[in-house]
């Protein structure tokens, strides 16, 4: 693309860096903010730069945070013995919205990827294993997405924890409330199949 | 959504004013900055602000420039008694790609559009006028697009210019290069066979 203005190019190549977001569209949402007045730019601008400058991660649960401990961590009516572990905050974000859970997350902060370059040592996994060494988790829920580097996440920590006294659960993969069992995939199906519920025990919290 | 951060907050809702982009992409773009190095987050808010705050228009034309008469206004290889005018800087961009122009543009900054509250006061018609006025303009090229805000704007310009001394024209529209004559719609195939070329004629430029 040939720009007019050098502030142009630079902004839409800088937008264009993220995810998802090509040339065409980093213009086209350059073009928006230039059509609007000055101060959402200026917000836009100051709230990005102030999140990555600013930002905390709870030192408990790696959730991010405004504090030194997040507000789930610091709730004392939340149970600390059950500890659900999720990818990322956009997973800690949908378990709350479901009202279902009571307990504690440890947020590792991705999955273990060779093909992105992304190992053990780059997740929050010794944090959790430390955790667990103290004796004070009695449950760990794994709540990875059922891909490969989630399977592969999920058996790296299991074998972090041999040994040790916690016992080791998962979310239950099933067909979603509301679906058809005709249109479900048969590794799904399978699966619901196999760890099958007592009928009416199915609403029952852990 | 509930955020455990009032800064991860503020900054998905100021993403989320971009046009096309809901608050769970918003949420995804920016979970992404904060997984990248400090330095990309502050380049793209600094290259925002520093657009929206040091931007200019060419005075002449109204184009995207850094400096005060845009590079195209300036080069004097270009005839300037030949002007096309076009809704925004993606028009020109688009034009000049084809490197079929060599006039001047002249950048409205949207069309007529009632629903949206725009009207002829809010574009830049009136500097349009003046050049015309000033008999320096020798033909206009119309080359918005062929909407109905489009065809109210191109109607109201050439009625501003009514014995005027000016040869307005339009881009011509037809059936796409490459396309199959049975796709095209009634609308475009009937102006293309209404408006016929000589054979070989067709690439000819004005």
């Amino acid at each position: 693309m040939d720009f007019s203005s050098k502030l142009l190019e630079n902004a839409v190549n800088e937008m264009s860096q993220l995810p998802g977001i090509g040339k065409r569209t980093a213009l086209r949402l350059v073009l928006h903010l230039l059509r609007q007045p000055e101060s959402q730019t200026v917000r836009l601008s100051h709230s990005l730069k102030q999140l990555r400058e600013e930002i905390n991660f709870c030192k408990n649960c790696h959730n991010i945070s405004d504090t030194e401990i997040c507000e789930i961590c610091a709730n004392p009516n939340r149970d600390e013995a059950l500890v659900c572990v999720v990818e990322d905050i956009r997973d800690v974000m949908a378990i709350e919205n479901t009202s279902q859970f009571q307990g504690h997350y440890h947020v590792l902060g991705g999955k273990i990827s060779p093909m992105d370059g992304i190992g053990p040592g780059d997740l929050h996994i010794d944090t959790l294993v430390e955790k667990i060494k103290k004796g004070s988790v009695r449950e760990l829920i794994l709540a990875l997405s059922s891909t490969m580097e989630g399977d592969t996440t999920n058996f790296y920590i299991f074998k972090q924890l041999e040994g040790k006294e916690v016992l080791v659960t998962t979310i239950a993969r099933g067909i979603a409330v509301g679906d058809e069992l005709e249109y479900a995939d048969e590794v799904t199906l399978g699966r619901s199949i196999l760890h099958r519920v007592p009928f009416e025990g199915s609403l029952k919290s852990s």
